[in-house]
């Protein structure tokens, strides 16, 4: 069961690439599995800079349609076929993607791999679109100038120690134990419930989870997603000191305006990406902004590295 | 009138990207123009990274429409709308490269700027596709798996100290002292020809020229399109120690073969580019290979600037 989770920031710049900060692309990486949260230009390189290898990505979840989010994907994907490639890719994204890769594919010849290109369109609800025996993909409307989709992983996680004295106490067979252990409820042939806090040390109260925005204004859905996750990845466009009647509008968020979409989410920990270009070199001042509001604020600069242990 | 030419190169790898190298794209800087030489994937950030805005970029040549030598265009002109960019944009390369585009570009929007598109398909004889006062730009078609053109950026300059005593004593009016310094031939109003060895004490006997291959197996078209040309920019994607009946095939040159090029056509300077990423630190090995058919070659790294000083 994967313990660990790394959080790579291949490219943290917004629009258009500035002298250190590539555009957005993000690896998400567990024990089993490489998932690459958008594709901007450059983030084939960036993977290789990082240390990994791009045949290794399994699914691409892409935010919206802009360039900027999305413009790296034919380059992945050539890289992959060179590269001798035989796995099938999983691409998730808004209506319009598989339009807007099949030209580009098309000059690629016949790809040595599956592409398997998965359009959704959420709509402000929560949907469920990937689902194995540890992870659960999810993702909601994000607002944004154009359809925008937030994306949240899901690792069921132990929730704690368990206590296997109290298993055999409440006669709980042993096959019942791991889900238990991963916060299921069971319940058991003669019909009595027994809920993890029956048999778990609870340290975790859920799942471990990650929630990332793309680009988007500070908006109900993505709290509603993000309610209690572990890390939320929100755009932070622009600093504190902006107009939000010029920058809402426009689908993009302030420091302060992820800030308080983490505090109200209640989330562990804040990580900004995707700063305007204007701000170079004064990184400072925008983690001061956001940290007045929720304190567990980070930014993202291109190949950050966040290891984390996702369950106690 | 330029004097000085910078050849910026932003990336020097071939297919995928390495560590240290990113996808073909040269910049050639003068005076008053920057031309991209191929625009594969993270040119953008390169070219940002050399110090230039990708607005200031005028003429695009694209040499064949694989992905790592195209697929940083969309990109390109996304950022450049995105900074409000109002100057037309010229972007050469081979048929099918509009068509390439159109689908990338519609997910832009209205661009700010226009863009001309020019697909030229010269079939190994030399075509000029460009002309201005100074700069012309001819190209011919190299021998690679698809279409791949070769062009050839060639300036006016001034072929050697300009002696107003001569032109006097021929009673050359003054009027046609800049085309007679530059190396063209006048003709008098009394029918008398004058030629630049008449008035100007040569130090060159041609324009200055540069040669840029794309992908290409050693081939007749490039050697006379390189014909004395200052800088010839050739693809070494292999060693010498590979067979060429493996890599011609496939539209590639070894090291020794664009050394070869280079010695039949009599340039003065080779660089070569377009490495493969198995030689990543074996770059000495190449360049010894190289030189050991000609002398005066150099092997390009990504943000290497080339300053060249393009008449005495």
């Amino acid at each position: 069961m994967t313990r660990w989770i790394t959080i790579t920031f291949l490219g943290t710049a917004a629009g258009t690439p500035t002298r250190n900060r590539s555009l957005p692309s993000i690896l998400v990486s567990d024990a089993r599995r490489n998932i690459l949260l958008d594709c901007g230009e450059g983030a084939q390189h960036r993977l290789i800079q990082s240390g990994l290898s791009v045949c290794r990505v399994d699914i691409v979840l892409i935010t919206h349609l802009h360039g900027d989010h999305v413009f790296g994907l034919p380059g992945l994907i050539s890289s992959m076929a060179l590269l001798g490639r035989t796995r099938d890719l999983i691409i998730v994204g808004p209506p319009g993607l598989r339009d807007m890769l099949s030209s580009s594919v098309k000059f690629l010849g016949s790809l040595p791999f599956k592409t398997f290109i998965i359009e959704v369109d959420p709509k402000e609800s929560i949907m469920k679109i990937i689902e194995d025996s540890e992870l659960e993909i999810y993702c909601t409307e994000a607002r944004h100038n154009i359809t925008d989709i937030a994306y949240l992983l899901q690792w069921r996680v132990p929730l704690g120690k368990f206590r296997p004295e109290c298993a055999q106490r409440l006669n709980v067979p042993t096959r019942y134990w791991k889900a238990l252990h991963v916060g299921e409820k069971v319940v058991l042939e003669n019909g009595k419930v027994i809920s993890p806090e029956d048999v778990v040390e609870l340290r975790r109260c859920g799942p471990f989870r990650i929630v990332y925005t793309g680009d988007t204004s500070p908006c109900e859905s993505v709290i509603e997603l993000a309610r209690g996750a572990d890390v939320l990845i929100h755009e932070a466009t622009f600093s504190a000191e902006e107009d939000p009647a010029c920058i809402w509008p426009q689908g993009h968020s302030r420091t302060i305006d992820a800030a308080e979409v983490a505090r109200r989410a209640g989330v562990r920990i804040l990580i900004l990406t995707h700063l305007s270009a204007r701000y170079e070199g004064m990184e400072d001042k925008l983690l001061q902004e956001a940290r007045s509001v929720f304190r567990n604020t980070y930014i993202a600069n291109d190949l950050d590295k966040y290891y984390i242990e996702i369950y106690p």
